[in-house]
């Protein structure tokens, strides 16, 4: 049984620890820690009424036409026919490195940065092409340049682990010096103070990905959407599972679009607990990173982050311990609930002190 | 922006209409017309009170818990390591296509079959060998030869559109003789007098692929698994996107399998309306091949069959047209409930007298 050398050769991608029991207190894989809306769960049970036993829309139509009235508020060119939906926006980015790469082709994306973008390459048989980001989180010049058989470039903005996000002016910049499309994925985006929502009108070439697992509080839902120009995500559909969005999730997702009062509340909420976590880690001695996103990337000057992680998971506290070969490491730190963060920071003072 | 060539050429696979209005009968794309059974809705509905915020478990191992438990009853070496779950059976065939197949290599199956097949290897930019089934739905030996660059090769058996099934011997002796995995797709297996499931434990290359789409009413939720040597699912499982089941899914086809009362009574009456559709085509001057899947595939001998899919859609009765190039067309009718099939024959007795 021969799977494709690339395939044989690859680790594979490991996603944070999801412990099942949820006795720890989980602040490592970014999740919301509050309930998404509760109409959610109604939408879900009238799904359930109807019957799950017919496909679903193929192209979850419901979501896409909410979902365009919402953004077109904030950038007016965007029709349902500007939005492709995914099984989790994960299912988006394989969709995108599988219309446009080759193996042997070559994908950009920054380090350290969101890990799924080298298994993308890897599957592929594609060479990954690092750029390390500045001290100060800007990218260098070399990012936006040229290279033979550069297919693909990868931006997460807001990016994990470090929380900091590139001007949309300068991604435009980065998108057009390109010779290749731009995903700008758009995860954390709703913590952000700006989003890249308009570059899509401005530049074919960019893509924009965004997740209902996140600010909507439904990672267990599996739903995120992509924005491009019609005539790109016409190509990419080709390359969807023909049903890749089930039936509850599209109504789900669709609801969760809808209410807009239970977003913002969640929202503000998280950004707060956020100031205060930062505060506090820098109070007990962290160098942290000014996060744009649901999460905070410290450092600790006297004690390796690899040490601090085990410490908190012994003491039922996961946060996410990150290496990254020729890089770096530190620990990233979810915004949970004030409760979890309290808890969390309790601990860290009794481990340093 | 230049997707890549193969891409750009594809049509895309056109799945079948999926009309959300609720009105017409739905003849056309073999969902079971029954709901699934009740402790889907309420594994659901426990998983939303439980909460969405969180991931799911990456692996689906409660469903891979229950399954294994079930499938040792038929071949005792399955445990869950055996299992990898899907967001319906088309993301695992999507998985092992990229597990295996590169731009250039060469993809085989039979024709007529599932026109998913064509698709995934032309997004992978593979060539497709396709090779005709013989008049009596058996397979010439050609199926099992040995050809340069063969890298995968599917069999649908049941195979759709024709519903006829090979013996299990005989695809143990095909898989024998491929210089490759070959993928048994028993989507419709559980309408069928027997199955391959024990062809793994005999052959590292048989992968076998199960959907909940058809037999457990759930095509709305999007569950499938594929049985391999665990060694196979461990190269598979590199290549699924991470969490590529959303926690309600898994809930869902867990509860599902679990209620083999509800399964065996909605499969013996559907067995029973197929075998009572199959004598009132035949009685209609229809030929019908005899089917072990929950569909029939007739022509009739005065009536193209474009027409008659025509006729029927004009009256508000969906069936599958469906024309290989190369081959020849026919017409695809899904055993639905009594009543909708009573309402088929008697459109077609009156299109037809």
């Amino acid at each position: 049984m021969q799977v494709k050398p690339n395939i044989a050769a690859m680790r594979g991608y490991v996603p944070g620890e999801q412990p099942q029991s949820g006795t720890c207190i989980k602040l490592n894989t970014n999740e919301n820690p509050y309930p998404c809306s509760p109409k959610v769960k109604a939408a879900i049970g009238r799904v359930c009424q109807t019957g799950l036993q017919k496909y679903p829309e193929p192209t979850a139509k419901d979501f896409r036409l909410r979902a365009a009235e919402l953004l077109s508020s904030e950038c007016p060119n965007i029709t349902p026919d500007w939005i492709l939906c995914g099984n989790g926006s994960d299912d988006l980015l394989t969709i995108i490195t599988r219309a446009f790469v080759d193996a042997g082709d070559t994908v950009r994306f920054p380090l350290p940065s969101y890990v799924l973008y080298d298994t993308l390459a890897e599957i592929q048989g594609a060479v990954c092409d690092r750029v390390a980001f500045n001290a100060d989180w800007t990218l260098p010049l070399e990012f936006s340049s040229d290279r033979e058989g550069l297919k693909l470039a990868f931006l997460a903005n807001p990016n994990s682990p470090s929380g900091t996000i590139l001007p949309p002016v300068e991604v435009l910049r980065i998108a057009t010096a390109l010779p290749c499309p731009l995903v700008v994925d758009e995860a954390y985006v709703d913590f952000a103070d700006e989003s890249c929502l308009s570059l899509p009108s401005q530049n074919e070439n960019v893509i924009v990905t965004r997740t209902m697992s996140k600010s909507y509080s439904l990672a267990g839902l599996r739903f995120g959407y992509a924005i491009a120009q019609p005539q790109v995500i016409e190509q990419l559909a080709k390359v969807k599972d023909s049903y890749n969005c089930d039936a509850i999730s599209i109504a789900g997702a669709t609801a969760a679009i809808d209410d807009r009062a239970w977003f913002d509340e969640m929202r503000s909420t998280i950004l707060a607990t956020r100031k205060r976590m930062l505060a506090a880690l820098r109070e007990l001695g962290f160098e942290c990173v000014d996060s744009q996103a649901n999460f905070v990337w410290c450092n600790h000057p006297e004690k390796p982050p690899g040490e601090l992680y085990e410490q908190l998971k012994a003491a039922g506290i996961l946060v996410r311990y990150m290496k990254y070969p020729d890089w770096g490491e530190g620990i990233r730190i979810t915004a949970g609930t004030d409760e979890q963060v309290d808890s969390l920071l309790n601990q860290l003072e009794s481990i340093l002190g």
